[in-house]
Parts: C-alpha cells; sequence; structure tokens
C-alpha cells in the first residue's frame, strides 16, 4: 500500500548548510517583500534570532546584495528600523537568445529590472563573433554572476544541445563555445521553458498555463500548479510537432501534418506570399494557422485541463486575427469548454520572454543560494 | 523577482495536529516496510521517542489498524523485540465502478490485497439495484471503511458526477445516491485516474506515465514524477477527444475526428464487424485503431516527455495487435524517437485497475489520516 509521507530523514544536518539555508532564506525574505524590512521584520519571518539575522543581513550587505537604507516608517514605540532592499547593483544576470533569424541579449539586477537590451536580425552560425561582441559590451558591466541561453532545441541536462532542428545544430555545446568567450558560466535551456518561468514571475502565485512560443519553430512552456514541467528528459513541450493534419503536410522532422507546417512562421508568410513579418498585410488571413493552432491546443486542454493559454513570439502581435480560428476549434473540441472557460491572452512579456528567462534565471540561483554567490567572489 | 521559497511558517501548532501526523507517520513506517518491524525501529525511522511511538502503536493496535505479531529476529545482544503490521482484517475500503456495459466491485484490506470482487456485466441504469445488492454483500464484512467509485467522465471536486457522455449522464450525484443504500461515504472519481493511481502504487517510485483506460470512451490518466496530475478542474486526461483526423468521424461529443471515433471499443467492434469482444476475432484488423491512437499518444509524448505508456481495459489483452501500428506513429512522429525509447506496456492490474484504485483510495486515506479514522469509530 501506498504510503506517501516518507518518515522524516535522521541524516545529520552540516553547519554550513544550516547557514546556507538561513543566508537563502533571509535574502528571499526581503526579495519578496514589497517595501524595503528592517532585520526585526525579517527575524519575525523567519523565526530567526535577531542577532543570527543581524550576522546573516551583514553578510549579504558585504556581499553586496543587500542595501540598507532609510529608516522604515513604523507605528507604535522605539526608533525607526533602517531597511533593507535587494542591492540594485549587486549582481546581474546576462540573459541570451540564439533563434534562426536573430541573436538577442539583455542585462537583468538582482530586482528583476532590465538594465540592458539588444536584438539583431543576425545568422545564427555567427555565434563566435556574437559572442565576442557580448564579450565586449558586458564588460563594461561590473558583477554580472552568469549566463543562460535560450535555443529552439531539445537541451540534455548536462546542457549539450541534442537537437534545434531549424537552426540545423545536433549536439552542440553552445554552452563551452560562449563560456569561454565571455569568460562565466553559460547555462542553456529551451526558449519556450524559459520564457514560460519569465511569464510565470510576472503572473506570480501558483497558476497552471500553457505558454506557446511562435518562432520559425513552435514551442511550449508548460507550468504546471506554478511550477514549469519539463518531462522526463526535459523535452517537454514540443507543441510544434503535434499532428494536426496527419496526411498533410510534410515536415522537415520527417513526420507528415506537423502544426509547425501550418502555424509556424515560414508557413504564415508562405501562405500570406510575403517573405517577413514586416510585410505581412494588416489584412492577411490567418484562419489557417489559427484553426491549425486551435486544433492542437484544442487536444492540449483536453489533456491538461489548462484554464489559460499565452501566446507569445510573432504570436503575441498577431493574436487579434488568429483568436477568431483558435476560439472557434476550443470551442467544437473541448470536451469541457461549455462548463468552463479557457482564458487566450498575450504574453504580458512580448517577444522578449525568452531571453529575459534566461536572464532571471541566473538571478534566481542567487536568490535561492546567496552563499555559493558569496563564496565564489 | 521570484523567490520561491517561501519563509517558513511561524503559526502556532496545535497538540492534536501533533498526535494526528505522528500517529500517521508510525502507521506509514510500518505500512512501508517489507517486514514486521520493531516499535524501536519506528522510533528510529521517525525521530520519535520510544514513549511516545509505543503511546502512538498502543493507539493503532486498539483501533484495528495494526498487530503485533512474533518477536522480530535481530542480530545483536538483547532479547527479541515483538514485529507489528498492518492487521489484516483492521479495515476495507470498497471500490465501485459502473461503465456502459458492466458494474464492478472490490474490496481491499489495509495491505492493498483484494478480499472479494464481483464484476457483472449490467445498464448503468440499474445503479439504485445494483447498490442494494452491494449493501446486502458487503453488510457481512465489518469495518468497511468507506468506497469509492469509478465513472468514465467529469467529475468536479464536490464529487457531482458533470458529464458522463457515454452513460448519458449530466449532473448526476452518484455519491449520495449509492452513499444512501449503502450507508458510507462514498466518493467518486474518474476512472481513468483512479486506475492510474492503482498502477502507480503498483510501480512504484516517482514514475512519469499515462495510463491509457480503453473502453466505450478512452481515459488518460497522467502520473508525472510519481503524482496523479489532475488539471486546473480535475479534468485532464480526456484523450478519447484529441482530434486525429480533424474532418474525419462526428463524435458523439459535437466535434469530428476524435480518437474515440477510431479507437474506442465500438469503433473496434464497428471495423470488425462484430458486437461483442468475445466476438472478435483473433485475425481481425486493428490498424485502424492503433494507427489513430500513435497519433493521439505521438501528441501526447511530444507534448510531455513521457518515456513509459501503460495500456488499460480493453488495450491490454489487445496490445499485440494494436502495438504495430502505435509504434509506426512514434517513430514517425515523436520529435525524440530517435534520442530516447518510449516503453508501451500493458496494465499490470487489467481490467480491474479502476475499482482497485477506487478500493485504494479509501485505505490511502486511513494510511494518510489514522487520527480521522480512529476517532470517528
Amino acid at each position: 500500500m501506498t504510503a506517501r509521507i516518507q518518515a522524516a530523514s535522521t541524516a545529520p544536518v552540516r553547519q554550513s548548510s544550516v547557514r546556507a539555508h538561513n543566508l537563502a532564506l533571509a535574502l528571499q525574505t526581503v526579495a519578496t517583500s514589497e517595501n524595503p524590512i528592517s532585520r526585526a521584520f525579517v527575524a519575525a519571518a523567519t523565526g530567526l534570532t535577531r542577532a543570527t539575522v543581524s550576522a546573516l543581513v551583514d553578510d549579504l550587505i558585504s556581499g553586496g546584495l543587500l542595501v540598507e537604507g532609510d529608516p522604515v516608517t513604523r507605528t507604535g514605540a522605539g526608533r525607526p528600523a533602517a531597511g533593507l532592499t535587494l542591492a540594485p547593483d549587486g549582481a546581474f544576470g546576462l540573459g541570451l537568445e540564439i533563434n534562426v533569424d536573430y541573436l538577442a541579449a539583455c542585462v537583468v539586477d538582482l530586482t528583476g529590472a532590465v538594465r540592458f537590451r539588444v536584438v539583431s536580425p543576425s545568422d545564427p552560425r555567427q555565434l563566435g563573433s556574437w559572442a565576442t561582441t557580448l564579450a565586449r559590451l558586458t564588460r563594461g558591466i561590473p558583477s554580472v554572476a552568469g549566463a543562460a541561453l535560450a535555443v529552439p532545441g531539445l537541451v540534455s541536462a548536462d546542457g549539450i544541445v541534442r537537437v534545434a532542428p531549424n537552426l540545423g545544430w545536433q549536439d552542440v555545446d553552445a554552452a563551452s563555445i560562449l563560456g569561454e568567450t565571455l569568460g562565466m558560466p553559460v547555462a542553456v535551456d529551451n526558449e519556450a521553458n524559459l520564457a514560460a518561468l519569465s511569464e510565470l514571475r510576472a503572473a506570480g502565485g501558483r497558476p497552471t498555463f500553457a505558454y506557446i512560443s511562435g518562432e520559425i519553430g513552435i514551442g511550449a512552456g508548460l507550468v504546471l500548479e506554478g511550477a514549469l514541467y519539463r518531462g522526463v528528459r526535459g523535452w517537454s513541450g514540443e507543441i510544434g510537432h503535434l499532428p494536426v493534419h496527419p496526411d498533410g503536410r510534410a515536415c522537415r522532422c520527417g513526420a507528415r501534418g506537423c502544426l509547425e507546417q501550418y502555424a509556424g512562421q515560414e508557413a504564415i508568410l508562405r501562405t500570406a506570399g510575403v517573405t517577413t513579418l514586416a510585410d505581412l498585410p494588416d489584412r492577411a488571413d490567418l484562419s489557417e494557422a489559427g484553426t491549425a493552432l486551435g486544433i492542437a491546443l484544442a487536444g492540449v486542454v483536453n489533456l491538461l485541463d489548462l484554464d489559460t493559454i499565452v501566446l507569445g513570439g510573432i504570436y503575441g502581435p498577431l493574436l487579434p486575427r488568429l483568436r477568431p480560428g483558435i476560439e472557434q476549434e476550443l470551442r467544437r473540441r473541448v470536451l469541457t469548454a461549455s462548463l468552463a472557460p479557457i482564458a487566450l491572452r498575450a504574453s504580458v512579456l512580448g517577444a522578449d520572454a525568452a531571453m529575459r528567462g534566461a536572464a532571471e534565471s541566473v538571478i534566481r540561483a542567487i536568490l535561492e543560494d546567496p552563499a555559493s554567490f558569496l563564496g565564489g567572489r
């Protein structure tokens, strides 16, 4: 018989891991607060003693992660306490994105604010020279703690890009290539996953949604009950290869009738008879793409019982024209459509979602384990 | 910026909830052990004192959930301690299943063993008379703690069956109807979810798989990283209505081309020109059903990156004949098919999976909260 709650572990806890845990707890208490908070508040919120909190906070301040500012106004007696906030210039995360027709980068600070952003139409084969340019650009920014790269492809747990069909990549160690030039650690992740994480941060709470990333390829980041669902090998979300017309158009993956062949960027441009999105007429008929997306998304909702679908990448600005086709298929094909609504909305972060998600993943790693960050300085 | 680890709660913990927690901990420590274990072992495994454990164990024994048997053999000095095990007759769970063409029931004991089982070809409209029969049958079994009913439909959180298209049910309060006749609480859940939970218990560990339940309708229970994924409203797994041929056969749900119209029991029988599964010739061509299942499952794997698919219900015995069609479509359509294998296997519990899952859910509730069970006696 299943007993889901396992017996409590009796393994000893080392002192250094206790300090690491408490540093993270103190830092996150400040990070999740809307306003500056006092050391006493951190103590009350964490259950740690004031002396312990003060030692932790001193370490976080000297490590550049917190600043202690003007006294916090408070009601009641006693002298006003000083307010703690995340240090705006304490550490930065570099977010990178590579796609078929552009390269992009941004720098995000500890508070999540974007401090630098560049997007250039480019050829992914210029990865080396792009890295050199980025290295020069970011050399002026002290405290870049690390970088993460968003790729439209399957990334294995060791950071190798196993397949990125639309980039023509197979078993590419992009992390090493970029890391050497940039002189910092580079993590690699799927672009739809990173975009979904950024959308999750912006949404807050424990939402369940599918983030659909429309580019040359189509990816999905699945957020289930507030957490990114990656799959057994980390390869979830390959919605671009859901069969929508099983005997239909040949796909570059080798199958027939994949969603990408009806709703990917190239299919949309081909159907409209233009070569770039900028040339797409306002009155272009997007019903084929909308219907194909609707068929695929009806399957996703029937399977996962989502209440929200977020459209990102090129789909954000195109949503008003895609919506009728998508909603018609959802109404027709989702078994529960008449029982419960399905919200369909554009990404709040627009085209920057993936690279922001990449940059934020560097910051999140610091907030989750400040001890490693402080120890590595 | 996201801080995923929230500050520890400082809310006070009441004594009664500490006792409830520790009762569950002690009971589960015994339940998850392969062999009888001593009180001292329970103390060591839980980190509780021996005196506390002894008081808890005494309560669990007097409440009929544990028995203390022959001394446990052990190496080393000291006198042998007596061994604790779950009481085989301490409490029972009644599992019920209703489907288009049969009604079924089983009784499972605390250890998960099936002690009683009946399956009768029947009409779901006879639910009332069936409940009366069951009430008579189970009156002879003392300590039936509760019942759970597996239905092929959408169940809302309050236990109402919102829609069960193949039963013709809409907003049916089956829990109340059965509960009154049986004189015990009855929970209601989707049959594929309950079957997937039973399959999860049998598999152990933290697997990720889709359990596909083939009956008149087709349902899926999604187990992601060792836990059943229910969806936002509890309506996940409606794989029978995944579009496999979007312009194809009309489905009773109102859409076209749903999987059910190609791979449901009625579609399989119609294609073979017979009226019952018993009449299905060994050489009947099941390639249409296999291909349709393969198209739908390719979508599921592309989306969720599963490594295992479990086929249950009528699909278990038919798997050898469905396999070629399914595997051909998975090879052709799953983007990662060449990178990682997908295991396709029959349910280890066969046609009983859903009703066993129902009965086990009653037992699991006792193991997770023995204090409520003991308090209610």
